[in-house]
């Protein structure tokens, strides 16, 4: 006998939600999704219906992982305590993910979110610089805190951009030919050195530059070759530091490389971490050479009630463990050229369509309107809200969120790219 | 036949922890800790060793309580998803949290730490009242970002104050008569007068006043009636919001109350949360009223990743229910009550200690020198390490680090307060 069909629950929970919440807590979908569970790339919601997480990049190893649950589980029966006290787990996990670094990334501080590790990695660049000035990209998020939220450009926020702050344009050298390239690397480098200036010339100078090596938010920038190294220089010869955010981007998002910023020459000087660290346990991380770290221990009483207790270790532990045991880099770089190649075939010929973009097991593609040349969101939207209602989760980024973003899971498999490029094929054709 | 003795791990993983999270991560003790497991408020060390944890906070319904183990461990086999997806879990856990606290405080923002709780709090206080002014106690500390780092008073930190952070002493009325009570209040309340002023002065105005209501990092203040209430009033009057800081005064550390700031008359506008949240789980909130947040969230687009995802619901909804069950505040107020009695026995006639401080299951003695009445740290740390060799943990607070902190965890029984106090009446005694 089939199950009677379930009461759908979600008005009264939405409802709920907006009266504990509040109203403007945000929710994707013009249709809330509520889900109940999940296992790999697959997640069951409370009508029963299933989805492909073509999205989410927490559950890095895959929705629910045992290996994952077990070590967090084991470890809060045992102990979960600051690191006021020894205990190996903490250091073992440290050396493991110090390990996966260049070597001159030696030391951790470890947090609870990637917004606790830009403060962090902020505040040390101030702290070694003796400078409060800010390079940022002018499209970005880092986080939530006041000092990230004045340096914020890629989001709503009240706060005025803080006066230490500048922001510079990345370039997109996407469809450009090679003369165009060098002409945008040209003055988009004559930028950063107007904007240095301005720092200096107020008085702030420069403490750091600032993104995501993936310039995810930006809606996967293709940054001509030397933007980096050449943006990179130029603060440090004014004193700044080079901080690589890879809350996006690291932990083997692009296959072939563990880290995003390993795209380029340049090594940061700091590393922050976050979203995929635990796959789902807050987790976050500062990465940075001893050096640095001593000399702000010396003169700063820092620590972190959380950060680096057992449990928070055993799952950052665990997941690199699995990425290790499962492959799941070699994975990303086979399903994500795998992925960009059968897109790359869907839009071919579209005039609504530029190149598919991204890197590894992150792929986007920018909608514009054939006529005009602009920026084409509501198409966007429409393909996001129709690949939902028929069970793929994806969203979108870019300046004007014309940027469809595709970026799941590492546990993402070659069937689920068929799947995914099936359905997103018959909805691009039917537009 | 005996197991043979354990070698003692202890110095490798020393010297193995300072080649990855540096040499200046902070430890208890001359002679570091190593713990392995926990169970109520027990702690067993590599050295084999029991502990009594009278100090931990965190843990606050008991070490590795199964409770919160089992609702982790089942929630994390099923999903840990962001809140941009409906969830049951948070929606449970935010009503069970809102019913504990003031009517007027009825929205909630989860983060996953006191310092992202307070980071929020200042941003919602700056939103609100259009101003920047902070004014703090003199002997504080509320996190590790910048903006906290620069409204530090409590320890080391390289950031020079805040030009828009004013300081205020907390009175101390403990050992005072009445009238130099009456005295000391109103000396009190003509400095708020004074910082207030000066901050409008300078132009920030007043946003926030932000303190811990049981004063814990002061030392445990009893400060005089009327002077809370007359401090918040006054700060209003001025534009400003009174956030109440409940990371180590709140989820019924008072024993006969749940939050530290009912206290007193004045309802916050803001209440912040962190560390006993989650018995270790990283875990944070700000509650305010609803028009507050609404507000916030209409002018900026606020989202915290990991905040409120269903395993962190679980845990915090978890430790209600414990507490609930396990009858914990009522057995705070009558442990606290009895260690209190059973301490002020011991430090009866000492020239060295003054009353016994504190409230429920918080307890503070304070060492002066009996010649000098000066401040005596070095007597309170030697007993801090006597109990330490005799197997029950106790840390230091106040002004000079001169007064006992005694905060277990809400599992402490009759019979621990038994053992802690004989064991610290031998140690005053041999002083």
């Amino acid at each position: 006998m089939p199950a009677a069909p379930k009461t759908d629950s979600t008005p009264t929970l939405l409802e709920r939600r907006k009266a504990t919440l509040g109203s403007h807590s945000p929710l994707f979908y013009d249709t809330p999704l509520e889900l109940v569970s999940g296992k790999g790339v697959w997640l069951r919601a409370a009508n029963g219906k299933r989805y492909l997480d073509a999205y989410n990049n927490v559950p890095h190893v895959g929705h629910a992982h045992p290996a994952v649950a077990n070590a967090v589980s084991q470890q809060m029966r045992k102990l979960a305590l600051n690191t006021r006290y020894l205990n190996d787990r903490v250091v073992d996990y440290a050396e493991a993910l110090l390990a996966t670094l260049h070597p001159t990334l030696d030391r951790v501080s470890f947090g609870n979110s990637g917004s606790e590790a830009n403060e962090l990695a902020i505040r040390l660049a101030r702290f070694k610089s003796g400078n409060t000035g800010l390079l940022m990209s002018d499209y970005s998020y880092h986080g939530t805190t006041i000092t990230l939220a004045q340096a914020t450009t890629g989001l709503t926020t009240s706060e005025p951009r803080g006066e230490n702050v500048r922001t510079i344009r990345i370039p997109d050298a996407t469809g450009l030919d090679d003369a165009a390239t060098a002409k945008l690397l040209a003055t988009s480098l004559a930028e950063v050195d107007a904007m240095i200036a301005s720092l200096q010339e107020a008085g702030f100078g420069v403490a750091a530059v600032l993104f995501d090596p993936l310039f995810s938010t930006e809606g996967l920038v293709k940054v001509p070759a030397g933007y980096i190294d050449g943006l990179v220089q130029r603060v440090r010869t004014a004193g700044g530091l080079y901080i690589a955010d890879e809350v996006q981007s690291g932990f083997g998002r692009v296959g072939r490389l563990m880290w995003g910023h390993e795209l380029f020459d340049a090594v940061p000087d700091i590393v922050t971490m976050g979203k995929p660290m635990g796959n789902g346990h807050p987790l976050g991380a500062t990465v940075m050479g001893a050096e640095l770290l001593e000399a702000f221990g010396a003169e700063n009483m820092f620590f972190n009630t959380f950060a680096g207790n057992p449990v928070s270790s055993a799952a950052g532990h665990a997941v690199l463990k699995v990425m290790a045991d499962e492959q799941l880099m070699p994975r990303a770089a086979a399903n994500g050229a795998l992925l960009k190649r059968e897109l790359s075939e869907v839009v071919a010929g579209n005039a609504r369509i530029d190149e598919v973009r991204g890197d590894g097991l992150f792929a986007g593609m920018r909608f514009t309107d054939p006529e005009t040349g602009e920026a084409d969101p509501a198409t966007a939207k429409r393909v996001v809200e129709a690949m939902y209602r028929d069970g793929v989760l994806i969203s979108r980024i870019g300046r004007n969120d014309e940027v469809l973003k595709i970026r799941p899971p590492l546990a993402f498999q070659a069937s689920d790219a068929e799947i995914l490029v099936t359905k997103l094929g018959r909805i691009i054709a039917a537009l």
